[in-house]
């Protein structure tokens, strides 16, 4: 049994209280054992039974739950820097894609690359991100587009998984664009895409489904049979939905059951509206954002509808190069005008119910996993408005000191 | 003598060709003794006499001249992380500033701090500069505004620049904003102001003057008043200009041969048309554009009109809570529209000529200071593309290691 103390804020980021409520405790303790949560409250409250845990020492700083990343495309080869500093020259992103570069380059170096090329540098983001306070990161195939290397990225992320220490969340993309192969045969990868859902289902490979419902990718109508091919075979469904305009996707996700819409920038009023009835999280993606120069997604808007709004990194090495989710935080601030106690449950509580985990992860409460952060903050405020490279000085999964800092 | 061999791209950043052109070499080799730089080149063409340099090898990776942040206020007690969350919820600047937030509250915690204590705390902020690839730094006072705390906080600065291994420039802003004091006789301090300009400049206290010009502030003329007399006691003139609302300052900048105007968010085409004829360099401060949620400096029609535009971090405790020059830089590429080449010309050559020292740092290349920064990406694209917590693997003062990665 082990017991943090000394706690000058713990950010509990329980359910009630809704976005901006993180049900934070001063002077607080935390008690853990077998890498479940037993007990948290004020340390003046300690219970007996707990007084003679081993002990650890907060001094005094910031306890947040582990972040989570709900949405990365964590697995790829190759980068496409030089696109960055195209679109700054004024190329659109759409038009960079339909000139063999965008997604479409990633795909040709994701199929050229060895599982071992591909595990041993997502192994490596992996471990930085876990640096940063992040414990569960969902990762995304959808560089492969055929059935051979979307399931080598699959095995990727099944091996990450089993490896750890971060948790990992496999999510099938397969509709993610049509590959080059079949650009005059779109129907038949579409049945190339649901033909691999059982077989990814039965093999335990991904716990979601996601699909990029776009002009230049698939059509709501493709969305919604794939979507509900692979709700049928047991995964949650996801969207990446109104990025680059209203596509109807926000509607979409919450007329099918989705757990999530992911983008958003575009969405519209009834598409906030169907959300927020159906209880679909919106994942908000400021990285993407900032890096395609694009309007904020309606972060506001969402909250005042009582849409869950979680953020998460988009990390992908075309409109999100980085991995660093604490930025993201503080640019969800910054542009998408949410606090910082908004941000933070949106990448602790809100982002696991993106990924249909909320009851094991996501908040510091008894009976859940003992995964957090040690910030050196002495609040959310603090921590998120002093941008540094990295205000984490310890990362813990599962109740077990995973990195700390020299 | 020492070697670096194996340099991936040396950006030399030489003055040559403007604002994208960073000069670079491929395949590169540097040589420097005592502090200075004694060749640059192709290693293919390393001359004989120095093939006997003890070696380092830079493994293929990006080598640019040290980063010079040309606008900071480092040294400061306090923070303001509650004024960021005010400010999200819909509060301006200004209204927190006049309901006795913004830079007054972080007078009064420097007027109450102790020498010793802002000495500390602003060499820690420098010490993790430095690990950025940062060398040299341009240190404003101005959360004195009375004759004891400027020239304490100009003490600090000298005592930093005593102590290494960081450059400190030291720039007196008693012109920042009119203390509460003051409120009803300006006039009286804008006359405390000049008094102490001879005598920080006679103690080699100061080698800039700033003033900031914006409708809360300081008006042209004050400004004109304040840094005639500080050029005429030999020092260089600098202005905090058109941040806010269009108020001249560029113009202004212009007009009495300023060395920089920073800021500029408002500025006109009038300023930038006068700036370019001038020749004032052009201060970009996207951190504080970012964390002001303010329309983005016009760093494109500036570049067009040939006016060199430098890229600094604003670091203080209200408008831009960080010191992370490379998120400055990935910020000036995504929200001011500069290409990576020309953000990385903007933090070495051209800084440094906001400070008059173009001379003598901000390009790697005989007679200059070894001064410069090994970062882990094969060139400036990737480097400001891919945004990590700390892409800096060793940094080198007058030839000196003063940082490097674990």
């Amino acid at each position: 049994m082990l017991l943090l103390h000394n706690i000058g804020l713990l950010a509990t980021c329980r359910a009630d209280g809704g976005q901006g409520e993180i049900n934070g405790i001063r002077d607080a303790a935390m008690v853990w054992d077998e890498g479940r949560i037993l007990w948290t409250g004020p340390e003046s409250e300690l219970p007996a039974n707990h007084a003679t845990a081993e002990r650890r020492d907060a001094r005094g700083r910031l306890v947040i739950p582990g972040l989570v990343d709900c949405h990365t495309h964590l697995a790829f080869a190759g980068w496409r820097a030089d696109e960055f500093a195209r679109r700054i020259a004024g190329e659109s992103y759409l038009h960079i894609a339909r000139s063999g570069g965008g997604i479409l380059s990633t795909v040709r170096a994701t199929r050229d690359a060895a599982e071992d090329a591909l595990m041993s540098r997502a192994a490596g983001f992996l471990e930085q991100m876990t640096a940063l306070g992040v414990t569960t990161v969902e990762c995304k195939s959808g560089y492969g587009l055929d059935r051979e290397t979307e399931l080598r990225l699959l095995g990727v992320y099944r091996a990450l998984a089993r490896r750890g220490p971060a948790r990992i969340v496999a999510t099938y993309l397969g509709a993610h664009v049509v590959p080059p192969e079949y650009r005059d045969r779109r129907r038949a990868y579409v049945e190339l895409v649901l033909s691999l859902i059982p077989e990814i289902a039965a093999a335990g490979l991904a716990r979601c489904c996601d699909v990029f419902v776009e002009e230049a990718a698939f059509s709501t109508d493709e969305a919604h049979e794939v979507l509900s091919t692979a709700m049928a075979a047991g995964l949650l469904a996801k969207l990446h939905a109104d990025q680059l305009s209203d596509g109807g996707g926000a509607a979409l996700a919450a007329a099918i059951g989705a757990i999530s819409a992911d983008h958003l920038e575009h969405a519209s009023a009834a598409g906030i509206a169907a959300m927020a009835a159906a209880g679909t999280v919106a994942v908000s993606l400021p990285l993407a954002t900032l890096y395609l120069a694009q309007r904020p997604m309606p972060a506001r808007a969402f909250i005042e509808a009582d849409v869950p709004v979680a953020v998460a990194t988009d990390f992908n090495p075309g409109s999100a190069p980085s991995w660093h989710l604490p930025l993201a935080l503080t640019l969800a601030c910054t542009l998408q005008r949410m606090t910082p106690a908004e941000a933070l449950k949106g990448a602790t509580l809100y982002a696991a119910r993106a990924l249909g985990l909320d009851q094991r992860i996501g908040s510091l409460e008894p009976g859940k996993a003992a995964d957090f952060a040690v910030i050196d903050a002495p609040d959310v405020n603090h921590w998120l408005y002093h941008f540094r490279p990295n205000a984490c000085v310890r990362t813990v999964i599962g109740g077990r000191t995973v990195w700390r800092a020299a």
